[in-house]
């Protein structure tokens, strides 16, 4: 950062990494050039807005659990984010967008980042921020599996899967469609991951939960006991920031942004995620009111969150009306999907599958039957959220299935009923010593 | 997200609502694509910034406030989101820059966001996005007033409230101003919102104050008693990302960004926009320091949003110097504005009168005083913030009239002692279940 | 913020600021002035980023601390932002970017921000955006302290020390180097601060631990006591809302985004500033569970943000696999770091020497070792790092000691042992009374 006049030349002028060496010259900037620093700047916002999810899912996901299990719950996120960004970067991201599967990785040119920037041009994208943005998408799709596990889960065994889910499932299927794989050529349409993404999340999620089976007391003879929230305060601000979050998970998705169409493109998928959030939020607030007789806050910001996983896979391909549809409905089966995971006496503390798995499935079928202007049918879209879904599941089973072999799956009851936070991490979020909690 | 190889056309180029269906060739961008580009991923960005805000108001509230009531003051603010956005797209929005008021919606063509996009070009705004900047604004007015009435109203009255001021009085007189109405004609000048947004939001909520009366317990016989604030580290990150949202309502308010002037415009109103925060931060500090007797932050952190209110109205019209004094007499008049209230014995939990009634007001006047060079004056300038204030006062007291008629004002003392969240919500914030609350 | 037909020519265009009065036409724009917009438009979000650091650290640094010391601490952090402002407003942007450094500021012109905006163009900077990115890194430095001096401060002390570094103490070492002082000339790089801005903060600390001794209790006859931390939750929130931030920092510190050189330098830096996190974040973790033998959460946070201090000088000047070392190393060295305080029995209660002076200095290092492509060399980057990290902890003796002189620096036993939110501010942050506390 010196100042202008005697700036050198950045490093990446002079790195053989770049194939435009030209700095240009005040003045003398083309409109090529210039298409390709909003269409990169912007995709970088993007990105920052969706690694900014991260703590909204933290704060979420740790607000609605007890306070005995928060350093372990944010723990989890935060190693989601470092292993998966590193894994992301080693192995992931050359799966997901190499040319094949197996062996796509090793054509890739080997790991990391390859690729030298192509010219600079309107719709061209530096690889760098390519990969920045896809990275914050695999963090993402790990990170919501954590708070379907929450406390009872060893950390051991979450660092085993957060780096495969990161390093290799998430990145298969979503080679599957964004990568070009066989889902894309067949038709299924997700413009920014109800499916790849959140459905992905969710289902392992889902297997994760079944795997591990309940925490202790939450299911007890005498009924279901939902384990009281320590911080909807947390709660609610995770929820904001995952909301605002979304404002680069969708809108970043149209990855170009300068000529007239992907600018208007945008703003539609921006409106729409708007839209589709309010709506979710409302009719789960109502449907709420209507079930438990009170306006419960939980079930709205669960809402929010099912009305912006349903928008996600049509945002740019639906009126303002049918996003709030979407949105609507979203709302409504995000409490249906809570309710029946517990009749079926499966524990998802936080109902990563509710909102991310069902209302993902929601958002691909949506694109169905709400996105014919744009081109998208019902069959494609169906097959897709099945497979995706189906993937996720039995990667989770297998996965978690593989922990439980091995012993790494779940703590011991004694150290679940003190709390993960003593005995996985040695230490209490909220100030305590260990003395005081008499470990 | 597709790669880009398969990416298909976006449904905006498809879909006719957009009247420019030309998707640019790589490289053949012209400048006026490139400048519609700017504005509007710009003002997107800064409609980010401005939904960020409700975050910031749902911590400063909730903090300021005691435990009991925190999950109500959460779920106004959520809520006001949720029917904000959804009132606000189906009638605000024609109301506020329909061609007049009523039946101005109706000639708007119906309801929701219509038009279709103008041609690309610089200054011109994709409908979609504008409506996303505006409701953000909306939302702020509404929100500002759940601080005001917190801990004694009951939440389906509050319900009625917001969807009334998002979609019908804060469309009303922010169509006198920004509408092109009776105030704009005028002369009066208003920037980003010292008194369409704030001081709407601020005399609505001292309206509501009163009605309402003071909670039980803070005036009493032996004097007045403020009750304590439950979290500032949640009321201190509040205020933080106000602070950083401002950056979206203010810069964002320029609405065209392109060409040297827009451009210039927006750095001078970021760094007026920062001074007049400073300002008020270290006015209010000192003030306490010599008041109170101590370095108060409940009174700096009111400081702080007294600047940024104080100098919405003008942040583009007066020089840094005059922003660092409307900052430093905004954090002196906030806090005479709180001893008022509590000199009078109206209860505004948070101070939400003082510093978005009052020190809107003194936006508007400072704009008639430091705003000469740019053609402000000051006789309209009081003349519309008297009037936006009256109407939202007036409004305020019918509404909140209204509801108290249909017995949905106030709780009743036993529910207000024992704490909005079990009462109202049949929840804790802070992980104690109902059984522990005796309820 | 008019509706456009009606909207007035802004003051910006008026006011004899601005030297390039021409607004642009529709479609009248040249690629000069588009350029003038993305460049400062971008770098003006990027300074947002960097502001809303401020709240990362209020959140890390009171998170880690008690609850006792709570108001104080954000006070603190609250205050650096609000004199901050205003005396690098006066006096610091003056000294460090002046001619001279006394009387550099003299010549500069007087107070504040000088300067016509020059004609618009690629890479030119409006003066008041780049007064506020730079003011946002000077309100960095002073933070950084008030995390090293916690709970035993005085707060009228530490004001005076933070008007101190942000008008003289930092824009002295920022001239040497950003204002092309002699460290610039000697061929010392570092491109976005790890000297900079946060050894300068991590130095200054390392002062005023020294110079005021441990907190009571920290280390007794029966060995050290690592105070508990009362929210682990805000400082894990904290962190990644600096990691967000860091978006802000590195990249924005190009100055200059349009131009594929730029624009690809500054996709290069995300993704470093990306790796390096997440490699000290990684390495931070492991280190802690074999030596601690639990995986440490405080440890690992402190992993993340010694990963991001270390990237700073270099992140423009190395590949993605040197990034990854980087940030390995500084999540070694940060917990060695922390170490070799306690060893010593200073009480830096959040590690603030560890993360931004130990690894800021390795950031400084690594750029002579792993920039050796970008025309970077040891020799320089050694004399820099130590000349820069001397005269932060020379200055911070001679302030912290004058301090001490006068009586400003450290509380009484007693009132640390109340807690410096009772005794210094009068209030407590979680809600209970005075009288609840027994003053």
């Amino acid at each position: 950062m010196l100042k202008k006049s005697s700036r050198a030349l950045p490093l990446a002028v002079l790195m053989s990494l770049f194939a435009t060496a030209a700095y240009a010259q005040d003045g003398d900037i083309s409109n090529a050039e210039i298409a390709y620093a909003i269409d990169n700047t912007f995709l970088f916002i993007c990105a920052v807005l969706v690694i900014f999810m991260q703590a909204g899912f933290a704060m979420v996901e740790a607000g609605f659990n007890s306070a005995k299990n928060t350093i372990n719950i944010l723990a989890k996120n935060v190693m989601d984010m470092g292993f998966g960004v590193l894994v992301f970067w080693l192995v992931g991201y050359g799966i997901m967008y190499g040319d094949a599967i197996i062996p796509g990785w090793l054509a890739f040119g080997g790991i990391g980042i390859s690729a030298e920037p192509s010219a600079a041009g309107a719709g061209v994208l530096n690889p760098q921020v390519d990969w920045l943005f896809q990275v914050a998408f695999a963090a993402t799709a790990a990170t919501i599996v954590s708070g379907a596990v929450a406390g009872r889960m060893k950390f051991s065994g979450y660092i085993f899967y957060s780096i495969l889910v990161t390093g290799i499932i998430y990145p298969i299927s979503g080679y599957w469609k964004w990568g070009g794989g066989w889902l894309d050529q067949l038709g299924f349409y997700d413009f920014a991951g109800s499916l790849v993404v959140h459905a992905v999340g969710g289902f392992v999620g889902l297997a994760g939960a079944i795997m591990l089976g309940p925490r202790i007391g939450r299911f007890t003879s005498s009924g279901k006991n939902r384990l009281p929230p320590h911080n909807l305060s947390m709660a609610t601000l995770g929820v904001f920031i995952l909301w605002v979050g979304w404002y680069g998970f969708n809108p970043g998705s149209q990855l170009a942004f300068a000529g007239a169409g992907n600018t208007d493109a945008v703003m539609l998928i921006a409106a729409n995620t708007t839209l589709a959030a309010a709506g979710g939020l409302v009719a789960a607030m109502i449907m709420a009111w209507l079930i438990v007789g009170k306006p419960d806050l939980s079930y709205a910001l669960n809402g929010a969150l099912a009305g912006l996983v349903g928008i996600t896979a049509n945002c740019d391909s639906v009126t303002n009306i049918s996003a709030i549809v979407i949105g609507l409905v979203a709302g409504v089966l995000v409490i249906y999907g809570m309710k029946l995971l517990e009749s079926l006496k499966i524990d998802d503390p936080v109902g990563a599958w509710p909102v991310h798995g069902l209302c993902g499935i929601w958002g691909g079928i949506a694109t169905g039957i709400f996105g014919g202007a744009a081109g998208h049918s019902l069959v494609p879209q169906l097959i897709g959220s099945a497979a995706i879904s189906a993937w996720a599941f039995a990667a989770g089973i297998v996965i978690f299935g593989l922990l439980k072999v091995f012993g790494l799956l779940r703590v011991s009851p004694e150290d679940e009923e003190i709390g993960l936070d003593v005995t996985e991490h040695g230490a209490s979020a909220y100030g305590t010593s260990l003395a005081d909690l008499a470990v």
